[in-house]
C-alpha cells in the first residue's frame, strides 16, 4: 500500500524517521501536513512515514514544496474515530490510519509515533502490538506541566493511560519519569514527589505509603531525589521536577488545570471587555498579554508520550493544529535522538530488581 | 470559663448565634476579630460567641466600638496547630478552642460553627461532638468553586473530609450538594455531575458506575438532573452545578485549581514587568486587572461546609484575613438563616429510602 511520492528505502536511510498518524485529529490531515512543513523547515534531518489515506495526503503534500523528498506516504483506508472504543479497535482496527503509524515502530521502520487521535484507541494498539516493556505492569502517559521552576515545565504522570495503579507501578512511573526528565528536559538529578492529600506521613491512602517506602528505597540507586509527599499545588509548583500518580488522579488534576486556565482566560478578558477605558488599556497591554498567551499556550508544550511501551509513542492533543502538531513532533524528535526507549527500559529493568531485594531484605 | 465581657443568655435571645474558633488561623485572633467588624458593622442581627485565650481576646474586643453587646467570649487554655494529629487531638484536645467552639453548636448555644483551624482536626472534632446525620456513612468537605456560571460558583464535594468513597457515599454527597446548592447559591433544581476521566460510559473505575445508577435513580425524586459523568474541565464550567466525588480526588483538584491560578498570576505579573512599555501598560490596566483579581480572589468565597453531621461547621482558610472570615461568617449566617441542616438531614434520610428501594425493585 506504500505510494511512490517517495521512495521509502532512501528515505530511511539517514537521520530519523517518524511515524505520523496523519488522520483522527480534529482538524484533520491538512494541519498534520502543516506541523511537519513547520519541522522540515527547521530541520534537516527528520524524515516522515505519513499514513492515511493516500489521495487526500498526496494532494496537501504535492502543494507543499518542502516536503519534496521528505515524506512517504502510507496509504490506509479506514480512520478511528474519537468515540470509538479502544476494545472495538483492537479487534477491528487493523486497517486505520492508527494501527498502521504504529507498526511502522514495531517493524523498525521508524523509531517513534505521533498521533493526534483518540487516546484511549492509541493506548490500546501501542500496547498490542508494540508490547509492554518487560517488567512494566501498567504504562503511562507522561506530560510536561508549565510550572515555575526554572525549565518552565514538571513532568507529570499518569494522567490517563490506566485508572488504577499499584504501589509498584507508581515505583515504575517515578523511575520512567526519572528517565523522562532528564533526557526531556535535561536534569541530571530530577526531584521526584508522589501526589497525595497532604504532606504529613499520616494522610492519605494506604497504598500510597507502600510506594511511598519503594520509591524513597530506589532513589541513590536510580539517581534521583525523593521529596516525598507531595499537593496538588505543587504540579504547577517550583519544589519538584516530576510528579508521579494514577491515572485517575492525575487525569483529573489535568483537565482541572485545563479548565482552570480557560475560565481564568475568560474573565481576563471580560474584565478588559468592561468599559471604554479598559478596552483602551487592553489595547495598550496587548504585547504584554500575548507574550503571557505564548507561555502558557498547551501548544507550545504539546505531547503527552506512552511510557513502558517497546516503542515510543507521543500523543499530541486531538485538537492540535500546526502549532501543536510542530511541537509534538519536535517532542518526537528529542526522544528519539538521545535513545530514550532504551534509557528507559534499562531503568525499569534495573529497578525490577532493586524492588525484589526491597523484599530479599524484609525476608 | 464563660467571661463577663457581655451576658450570654442575653446575647443568644435573640438573631442567629454564631460560634468562632478565634485561634489556630495563620494571621491569628486579630484577623478574626477584624472579620467580624466587618460582619457586625452590616448585619445587626449575628451575636458572635468567640472561643479562645481570654485575656488575649478581651484586648482585641475592648479596641473595636462596633463590637459591644455583640460578642461574648469564651476561654479556652490550648490552641489546636496546624500540625496537630487529628487522633491526638481527639484524644487530647478537650481544653482547645476549637473544642469548645464546636461543643456550642452540640449543646445549642449556637446555630453554626466557624474556623480556620487544622482541617483534619475540625472535622474529627466535629465527627466526635457532633455525630454524623442519621444515615450518612462518610461526612464531606464542600466548597464553592469559581465557575462560568450565571452565579459564579459550583459546588464541589468531597474535596478533603475522606479519601474514600463508596457508591453509596457518592450518592450521599450528590444528595448534599443539591440540598447546599439550593440553600447557598438559590439554584431550585440543580444539575449534577459524577467526576470521571471520560464521559463515555466505559471510561473509568467500576465503583463509579455503580454510583452513576444510584444517582439517576434518586433525581426525580429528589429534584435534581443528573448529566452523569462529567470531567475535570467541567469543574470550573457551566455543564454541571455539583459536581461530585472522592476526598482525594477531590482535594489535589482543589490543590491543583489553586496552584494553576496562582502560576497564572505569576507569569501574568511577569508578562507585564517585561519592559518599560509593559509596565506602562499595567499601569493602564490597573482597573482591568484588578477587577479581574476580584473575581478569583479566594478570599471572597472563603468556606467549606462540612455536610453531613448534626450541626453545620464552616472551615474556612488556614491563612484567611479579615475579608476571608468575614465571606465564611456570611456563608456560616446564610445557612443558619435557611434551616439548612435540618434541609439536609430530611433528604438524607428520604434519599436512604430511595436508595434502599434500588435493591428492593432488583430482588
Amino acid at each position: 500500500m506504500t505510494s511512490t511520492v517517495d521512495n521509502k528505502s532512501e528515505v530511511v536511510q539517514s537521520g530519523t524517521t517518524i511515524s505520523i498518524d496523519a488522520m483522527g485529529g480534529d482538524l484533520g490531515p491538512a494541519a498534520v501536513v502543516a506541523g511537519i512543513v513547520r519541522v522540515v523547515q527547521k530541520n534537516k534531518k527528520i524524515h516522515f512515514l505519513l499514513h492515511g489515506q493516500q489521495k487526500q495526503l498526496q494532494e496537501l503534500v504535492a502543494k507543499r514544496q518542502s516536503l519534496k523528498g521528505r515524506v512517504t506516504i502510507i496509504d490506509s483506508l479506514e480512520v478511528i474515530k474519537m468515540e470509538d472504543k479502544p476494545s472495538h479497535v483492537v479487534r477491528h482496527g487493523k486497517a486505520t490510519s492508527m494501527w498502521s503509524a504504529i507498526d511502522s515502530v514495531r517493524d523498525g521502520d521508524a523509531s517513534v509515533c505521533v498521533s493526534c487521535g483518540n487516546t484511549g484507541a492509541l493506548m490500546a494498539i501501542s500496547m498490542v502490538r508494540l508490547r509492554k516493556l518487560n517488567g512494566v505492569n501498567r504504562p503511562a502517559i507522561a506530560i510536561l506541566w508549565p510550572s515555575s521552576n526554572p525549565m518552565g515545565f514538571n513532568v507529570m504522570l499518569d494522567v490517563g493511560a490506566d485508572v488504577r495503579a499499584d504501589p509498584k507501578d507508581l515505583l515504575q512511573y517515578a523511575l520512567m519519569g526519572v528517565s523522562y526528565a532528564r533526557n526531556g528536559l535535561g536534569i541530571a538529578k530530577p526531584r521526584v514527589g508522589l501526589l497525595n492529600v497532604g504532606t504529613e506521613e499520616h494522610k492519605g491512602r494506604s497504598e500510597l505509603k507502600e510506594a511511598y517506602a519503594k520509591i524513597e528505597h530506589c532513589q541513590l540507586d536510580a539517581n534521583f531525589v525523593f521529596e516525598g509527599f507531595v499537593e496538588g499545588g505543587d504540579i504547577p509548583g517550583s519544589k519538584v521536577d516530576v510528579i508521579i500518580t494514577d491515572g485517575f488522579t492525575g487525569n483529573v488534576a489535568l483537565k482541572t488545570a485545563e479548565g482552570t486556565a480557560s475560565l481564568i482566560g475568560y474573565l481576563l478578558r471580560e474584565a478588559f471587555r468592561f468599559s471604554p477605558l479598559s478596552k483602551l488599556a487592553s489595547i495598550l497591554a496587548f504585547t504584554s498579554l500575548n507574550r503571557f498567551k505564548m507561555r502558557i499556550d498547551p501548544r507550545r508544550v504539546n505531547g503527552g508520550v506512552f511510557l513502558g511501551l517497546n516503542g515510543t509513542v507521543v500523543k499530541s492533543h486531538g485538537s492540535a493544529d500546526a502549532t501543536g502538531i510542530e511541537a509534538a513532533i519536535k517532542l518526537a524528535f528529542e526522544l528519539s535522538k538521545n535513545d530514550f526507549l532504551q534509557k528507559v527500559a534499562a531503568r525499569v529493568a534495573y529497578a525490577g530488581a532493586i524492588d525484589n531485594d526491597v523484599y530479599d531484605d524484609a525476608n
